[in-house]
């Protein structure tokens, strides 16, 4: 075990030279003797200058570390999975990785779209009674990489709106693929509508206020925030876009945290909607996007999916479907089939889904630890009860100033709330996945810091 | 053993309706009834209607299976692994799989731009004495994914340059971010350079001849003609892009294809270069692609690698790589980390590099075969001596017509050179990659209906 308590491989991120991945913290000006091509720099790549939050925060690490050397750094910053995949799972990868070794086990290209057992098995499992068929499924690499080929599929004319704060993907592919303008020292991007989600709204942007786009990105249960909408506001979403006119893009990367609530006879189910196919009329307004990553641990093995329903069609009543499945084979050549091999095996037996929920049980009882702690020292906190992510408001301060002060007094991690938008200036994302050691000594630590 | 001889996940991947998947084949009316969103289709999109080339063989092959339905069909068609990956491969990625479940051996996201033990081997064992280092070597899911991330990179203002014939993905990429108009008759995109590569010029463009462009696809050995370009040609390619100040974007995927000769000293080496950046100068010009995909039968597996080389600047003097790493971040999440385990086998020992080429063996013996075939009939054949594939002229007809009779008599699956570009027109593509006894078979067929 190092003296730090974080794994080198978050360090190993910052491979490149400073002024390779984050020129805007020295001067812009290059030498005039180094050689250079004609080519001109893509205006749209200029634009992004600002807001590359994880290699801020780790440069920040490393800094602290110097400061530091002997600092027992605990990391509950960057989403990222930390306990093991249940053995159902990896038996059944290396049992795939084996056979490739034989003649019969050998597969090459797989479809672009998927195994169709992999299809078939989410369609049945994820979507029940949803009328999600099969072929609506389209396997990927994860929620992220889904997000640049969607982003892709509907180009540079398309207006987007997004939740503030939110996960920063939906925002920096549409700056990559040219939908925005320059952004505003907020750091808005001129072009997006930004719908806050506070306290204040519940979480739930008024939509009275909200401004007509073609494509609304909308996370729930939401990263950051860990808010998840009720059937009532999915209702009025998905109502606001058929009005509209618009698409939106469902990201359900956190579903399985969702609480599970008792009904009157005794059964459990879940009190908020795991899908937007839940309410009536999605099919016709809505893609949803959804990972392995964060319920099976396999935000390594890379693995998700999207789901575009046939009946959802551009104005010109094409289907949005037949142009994804040509993004899709044309940008991208299908998930790995080792990774599609573990996802059949978390979802195709009871003892599959048993194995990640337990996993998922995991992090939800550190999510309990760390709401807990915050809130018994009179914090206003929010989320963590349908999902990894704790939220913490820090009335009047900077999310990077408290970012800085809880690391220099606690050595541990966080992520400031403004790295997910200006919305989220004032609060901390705290995660939850570590294990439950490191995030009762953290715990510990920021008990004694917020005292 | 089904009654076709060829897999039926060729055929899974015509899984959407006919209208979704190929709707250039229907009337492009749709139903005044049907519920539509108010976005507009993505213009670019709209422009790739053409040319959709492995679905329409995969339609053709259908209805050919339906009309004979006792035939073997043997698919010579996409260039798709057959043969089993050699066990030190898929031990290392079954061994990897299983540490995921233990507390050591799990890992959770990796660095986007891949496993810092892989980019090293890579750096020292695909380019030995080359200078490039481990960070210039960016870990990707495959060659046709790098191909759309780079495309996305440089965006819809740089105009292109691509082989005339060659793999579909660079023109099909740049239609889609933009950088085109509409495609002529013959399939030509407006504001591409088309250099063409036929017997004529030894499958070399005259660069006196080319319009200067910002960058410039080039694939060696080339997909599908076969031809790898010499020392010579690639440093008038590499001088040819300084004096214009163009990006070469150059494609290895085939490199392990290259024939060995033997030197003076009895020692061997290849006789072509197996990267660009053999060639002087190439670091300040050149990004080079490659995959794991034809070498190592990972095509499954997916995994590849772009290397951008530190000198290699836009016209402002920012490094490539810097927004390079910026879309690796943002589009993508790295390749999985289990093929990655794979691909540290198949290049850090001995005994792994000599597994792969003895696969690669196979299906030079049979290019070989192919090649003869076709040249004892006294037909005009090119490739196959460098590349999986093999390249043969029918003067005077069309290549889609030649597919069909070949398909019709023979129940063997060819691509039609067309599809690679209009100046493919005339010529089928035959692909090495099927089993030694169904390639005998196949060549067995052609000969008589060459004969």
């Amino acid at each position: 075990m190092p003296s730090n308590m974080i794994s080198t491989k978050f360090l190993e991120k910052a491979v490149l030279p400073l002024d390779v991945i984050a020129p805007h913290v020295k001067t812009e000006v290059y030498s005039n003797s180094a050689a250079r091509t004609s080519v001109l720099r893509n205006p749209n790549m200029e634009k992004l200058q600002k807001g590359y939050l994880f290699p801020e925060i780790s440069m920040k690490h490393e800094a602290h570390m110097k400061k530091y050397p002997d600092a027992k750094v605990i990391s509950l910053g960057i989403g990222d999975t930390t306990e093991p995949i249940p053995r159902v799972i990896t038996s059944a990868m290396a049992e795939y990785a084996l056979a490739l070794s034989t003649p019969e086990g050998y597969q090459g290209y797989g479809p672009e779209q998927g195994q169709m057992n992999l299809r078939k098995v989410i369609a049945e499992k994820v979507y029940p009674s949803m009328g999600i068929k099969e072929s609506e499924v389209f396997i990927s690499d994860g929620a992220q990489c889904d997000i640049a080929r969607l982003q892709t599929l509907f180009g540079p004319n398309v207006s987007i709106a997004v939740q503030d704060p939110t996960f920063p993907g939906y925002v920096d592919n549409g700056v990559i693929v040219g939908q925005t303008g320059a952004a505003d020292e907020s750091g808005k991007y001129a072009g997006i509508a930004y719908m806050r989600c506070a306290p204040e709204n519940h979480f739930f942007p008024d939509l009275s206020r909200v401004p007509r786009t073609d494509v609304i990105f909308f996370c729930s249960p939401n990263n950051p925030t860990g808010h998840a909408a009720s059937h009532a506001q999915l209702r009025d979403l998905v109502d606001f876009a058929s009005r509209n006119g618009s698409i939106i893009v469902f990201d359900t990367a956190y579903a399985w945290y969702l609480s599970e609530s008792e009904s009157a006879d005794g059964s459990s189910s879940s009190s908020k909607p795991r899908s937007i196919y839940e309410v009536p009329g999605a099919r016709e307004v809505a893609i949803e996007i959804s990972s392995f990553s964060k319920f099976a641990g396999f935000t390594g093995v890379r693995l998700g999916w999207a789901v575009v329903p046939s009946e959802l069609r551009y104005a010109d009543g094409s289907p949005v479907a037949r142009d994804f499945d040509r993004v899709v084979c044309t940008c991208f050549n299908g998930a790995s089939s080792v990774a599609q091999a573990g996802g059949v095996a978390c979802l195709s037996t009871e003892e599959g889904r048993d194995a990640v929920r337990r996993v998922v049980g995991v992090y939800k009882e550190n999510a309990r630890v760390l709401v807990e702690t915050f809130a018994s020292l009179g914090k206003e906190v929010y989320g963590g009860q349908d999902s990894p992510y704790v939220w913490v408001r820090f009335p009047g301060r900077r999310s990077w100033d408290v970012f800085a002060e809880i690391l220099e007094k606690t050595h541990v991690i966080t992520v400031p709330g403004s790295g997910f938008g200006p919305g989220g200036e004032g609060f901390v994302r705290v995660s939850a996945f570590n294990s439950r050691e490191r995030v009762l000594e953290a715990a510990a630590r920021l008990r004694k810091f917020l005292a």
